[in-house]
């Protein structure tokens, strides 16, 4: 290593690795143990290959050497084909012989059963002893395509299989069905720099592999299929390193619903996280998110070429105006702007079309366009031209016999402009659509599905970036201490609703004032303090939900009425004491902290009421949140009609509710070890402000 | 005709005629005139082929006949692909002539301009006056696979294109886009009866041809693609009789969005009928609305093979325990029931794998499947056997080399069965999917796209029928009359809320009890008859929303409160009456009835409140309906948590609402003449009953 640069670290040597050490290595190309060297061979890696067998001379034609030990120079990579109970000791005979990086593939570790977990505990402890870094155990391995290293068992490329080298690199928990879709992907036309399985992660999780290929050169997509996600943090921090770097990373999860979770979790040692904690906080940080392969493989295509979007218009241009109503309709409902051109734009692209087309966007170029297909290249250069076009479709299908001079049009446009451009050509042979991915434009069968990918891509391009928060400069932390040793000298983790508030109140959320009281005169001087109208409820640290056991009374306006509340309440729990607070109104927000096993602290914000309960209708954010993106929360809430103002009623200070979001994600975050959960519930919202009016916090 | 039998309606001669004139027929195989004769020389049609042309004795080396006078025997068909201007001629020629039916190809009509519009008025009146069927104008034509008949200028076939025949009947109203999908279908291998592009509709709609499809023995699964709707009964009428016969009716309608709308009437002379009426009327009758291309392709798939489950319980087979797990996730999202096996035969299940597969459901093969392909065979005899097993679905990937045994085993399966049985097979070289084709198993590639088309399938498979409307005997018909006549007789249209009540009264529907006053003490006798606490509003045939105007006091229970708010509203508008009524409470409900113009009276029911406002939380059906289809369209709202219970709350009256939409529905069938709309706003809900609070109809 040369004195004057920075050590190459491990995952980048195992992610281009210009030696490989296969122990275990078997003669046989066809059996698991030997198809690494096959491939390797066969597609010419071009590195050292180094097959490391005690009883062969020679692996497959190449020299194989008994031991590690008798191999000369530097092993970038070992790949480890012994069965499970001889692999601890190999990986602990890599990290002494230096090999920075090692795969495991065999099965039978913490997937399997206890024996199987405690190996993979070993395996963790070598990787912290040493330092090696793992990929595996139970995975297929990896490959990188631009020097040919497969240290891998996959049979995803047996056959006449044509590797398409490229930008996307793709990283999987699940080994045979990311190799499906890494095989789908190159059929379709999409080029691959690496494909990694991470299987059991006792070291290297599709966070850290990430984290690797976002800073290599030739990666401008990265690719993830999901099934558990365990260090949330990683896939935050490669997320937010790929958003400086603009290369997004599209990500696939399942275990969404419960069947899938179940599932999951039976299917590999993985937990599957919670899917509303994943999701609201990935999409936070600019994470592409998608819900299926086809729309994995489409988004990777439209992500492939490299384009970003300006702006959400989109300037259909169709064969069929069908197709273009069709695609009209999916653009809209992901979020696209399909509305007609500008009246002397429309003049213009008049002047190319037969007078039954139609100008407007949808363009119809009618199916005069396969007698005269001279008319795309005009009416495209009008699109390239049209200020108002933020990206292009093309819709084209069948027309086989046409196809070289549209095709010519549309490369003559793609290469003319920055602007994202994509064709659909539905039917025909297939061969068309081909030879436009072999020129690298996107094409897509389906108009929605196309309509899908732009939507993505306009979501990505557009994208608000990952939080920044400020910390607030106001936070009472002596307060906040004194609230959390008064507990724990007390041995309590329940804080009453008067200790919750206040804890908040110390983060700068405004709570609706109140008053502790003993007795009911204390409860009368409280309420003529505060001035009416009042509630009056338990305060209790026993009793958690006060509304179920009929301790809240509200809208007392008169002493005798707060006088009579306070006795009935204090008949009911004779040792509690009470709060007096002034009542309040508003829209009611529900916001809550709590602490996500995979990501850490997270707030969740959502409508009070009705929609909560019937719809679920919250959002997940992480801790900390600027208020910038606290308030896309809300916006983000199906319900936000009612923070908007509906029926003229005014519109909710969203800014306050985005304020007060904020400082409780600091609370979250400030002691993510001392609260287990804190909820506000409700915060109320009115067109001036908002306040928290019950609040009630567990330590943990 | 032998005059034994029926004629066989003019729709059949067309759908598989025994003789076709090509009026206007060119010589030239490559001119859209010339384009119907060469295709049909080229796929060998089994009838007479008929060029007709003035100045040749011969087309494309047939007979060509000067003149239809010139044809000896009948004429099933006549293609007219004669310019727009000679076209009405030509259809009464061939009226004259006896023929049944025509085609015309010609543009240049009603989606032109207005000489256009009126060359169609022409065509139509022509149809009305000789009972000639026509498909078009503007329509690329039709063709039947089974007999070759090809009365059409599309070059959809063009190239080595292999004709798939089939039991599915496609009809398009767009041509181009109509011909993408064909092709699509075709070349994923879905057999096609018939094909017709209806175009400009002069004559025979998308539901009239659907009409004469269904009969069709061969004929087995009717798909349609549609941008505007005229003719809204005649397709419930189809969609009716195809549940009569088990043939599913599959639709995709564009114009969902504004946007599509939008430039669905600028592509078409349609109209793009109301979204949310087509949505909730026609799946009312079984139809299967597919929201885009590559959806109605995957369930002309799978609704091909002609089977039908009996329940939801779906289980999943597969070589990767990932794709199970997407699987299981989408599965869910469409209403199908993955849940683990029982425990038995998971035990018998678990002797087929490996110990680290998986035999719960999803089950996990692993990828030992590739080299012990046998083990499919068993897994897929236990899940055949297994008799929780609805349905089942096989995922495999890559693995091209086994794809014999793997198929082999899939097709004993299958053929072993009557339960629907679909494979996903993703990656790889695509070979395996063509052969599963072949031999009619639906194959897929994206587990996701798999599940969709299975919950389609499934929600198919169990669809309640139609609505079948019982009248209710105890409609007080006179009471009916009596208040029309009294509106008619002084030209109102607008009834007022104690009319309107009485109205839906006179139908049975429950209100709230209520009298109208002329003064406050007229109310405060109300008042008294009715018990308190009582509403007391203004009663005025001009006054629409009388809170708006605040126009209602509500919660009245003293005599003073009662005069005092009669006295306000009275000096509100000194010229209106009063209607005083008990107050109800209860879940709010929004019950509406309107006349669309494509498919007559609907009724629309919401949850009111915040729900129909910020979410349009509401849903069509069409009227009449019966109670039971009324109950499942209030069982479809989003917000349907809230009528069933939620917090303990116990569920609200279903029934009862049920019972008052279905009559209401009556009400809109019976007056569907006299009533442009009505609103019950609010139907309130509780645990016995449904009260009818307030209603407004408007006469037409």
């Amino acid at each position: 290593m040369d004195g004057n640069t920075a050590p190459v670290p491990a995952i980048h040597r195992m992610l281009h690795p210009r030696s490989i050490a296969v122990l275990g290595a078997s003669n046989n190309p066809v059996k698991l143990s030997g198809r690494a060297i096959a491939l390797m061979k066969r597609f010419g890696y071009a590195g050292r290959l180094l097959p490391v067998n005690p009883v062969r001379a020679q692996v497959q034609g190449l020299p194989a050497f008994p031991g590690l030990a008798d191999i000369d120079g530097e092993i970038d990579l070992a790949m480890i084909m012994l069965p499970a109970d001889q692999v601890v000791d190999a990986v602990r005979e890599c990290a002494a012989r230096g090999v920075p990086a090692a795969i495991v593939g065999a099965a039978g570790f913490a997937e399997l059963d206890e024996r199987g977990a405690e190996l993979q505990r070993q395996l963790t402890e070598v990787v912290a002893e040493t330092g090696i870094r793992l990929l595996g155990p139970n995975c297929l391995g990896m490959f990188s395509l631009k020097d040919r290293a497969m240290p891998t068992f996959t049979s995803a490329m047996d056959g006449d299989f044509r590797l398409r080298e490229g930008s996307l690199a793709f990283v999987s928990q699940s080994g045979a069905f990311g190799t499906f879709i890494f095989s789908a992907a190159q059929h379709a036309g999409i080029g691959i720099s690496h494909f990694l399985n991470t299987g059991n992660e006792a070291d290297l999780s599709v966070g850290k592999v990430l984290g690797g290929l976002v800073e290599l050169d030739e990666v401008e997509v990265l690719m993830a299929y999901l099934e558990g996600v365990h260090d949330g943090r990683e896939l935050l921090a490669v997320a937010r390193r790929a958003h400086e770097l603009d290369k997004p990373v599209l990500a696939v999860k399942v275990g969404r619903s419960e069947a899938g979770a179940r599932a999951a979790a039976s299917h590999t040692a993985s937990l599957a996280g919670e899917d509303a904690v994943f999701d609201g906080v990935v999409r936070q940080f600019g994470v592409v998110r998608l819900d299926g392969m086809d729309q994995l493989l489409d988004a990777g295509m439209i992500f492939s070429d490299g384009r970003r979007t300006r702006g959400r218009r989109l300037t259909t241009l169709s064969l069929s105006g069908g197709a273009g109503v069709l695609m009209a309709d999916s653009a809209a409902g992901h979020g696209l702007d399909v509305a007609p051109w500008e009246p002397e734009w429309q003049q213009r692209m008049a002047e190319v079309l037969p007078a039954f087309g139609s100008p407007r966007n949808p363009v119809d170029l009618t199916a005069n366009l396969i007698s005269d297909p001279a008319m795309l290249r005009r009416a495209l250069e009008i699109a390239v031209d049209h200020p108002g076009s933020d990206m292009i479709a093309v819709l084209l299908g069948n027309a086989d016999h046409a196809a070289d001079e549209l095709i010519g049009a549309i490369e003559q446009a793609y290469r003319s402009t920055d602007r994202p451009l994509v064709v659909v050509w539905t039917g025909g042979s297939g061969r068309p659509r081909e030879w436009l991915r072999e020129l690298g434009i996107p094409c897509f069968t389906d108009p929605g599905r196309a309509a899908a990918a732009l939507g993505a891509l306009a979501d990505y391009s557009l994208r608000p970036g990952p939080p920044n928060p400020q910390r607030p400069h106001d936070v009472d932390e002596r307060a906040v201490r004194a609230i959390l040793c008064e507990a724990r000298d007390h041995g309590r983790t329940q804080l009453d609703e008067h200790e919750s508030s206040r804890l908040i109140a110390a983060y700068g959320v405004p709570c609706a004032g109140a008053f502790p009281a003993k007795d009911p005169e204390g409860a009368v001087t409280a309420a003529r303090e505060l001035g009416t109208p009042v509630a009056v409820k338990l305060l209790s640290r026993s009793v958690g939900h006060k509304s179920d056991v009929g301790g809240v009374r509200l809208n007392l306006t008169t002493d005798a009425e707060v006088r009579a509340a306070a006795e009935d309440l204090l008949h009911l729990a004779p040792d509690a004491r009470l709060l007096v607070q002034r009542m309040s109104t508003g829209t009611e927000l529900i916001v809550g902290i709590k602490q996500d096993p995979a990501f850490g602290p997270v707030v969740v914000a959502g409508l009070g009421g009705v929609l909560v309960e019937v719809l679920a209708d919250s959002r997940v954010g992480t801790a900390p949140l600027d208020p910038a993106a606290a308030k896309r929360l809300l916006l983000s809430l199906r319900g936000k009609a009612l923070l908007e103002g509906v029926r003229g009623r005014p519109p909710r200070d969203l800014d306050a509710a985005a304020d007060a979001i904020a400082r409780l994600s600091w609370l979250a975050h400030d002691l993510a070890e001392d609260l287990a959960e804190l909820d506000v519930n409700p915060l109320l919202l009115d067109e001036n402000g908002a306040t928290a009016v019950d609040c009630l916090a567990v330590l943990s």
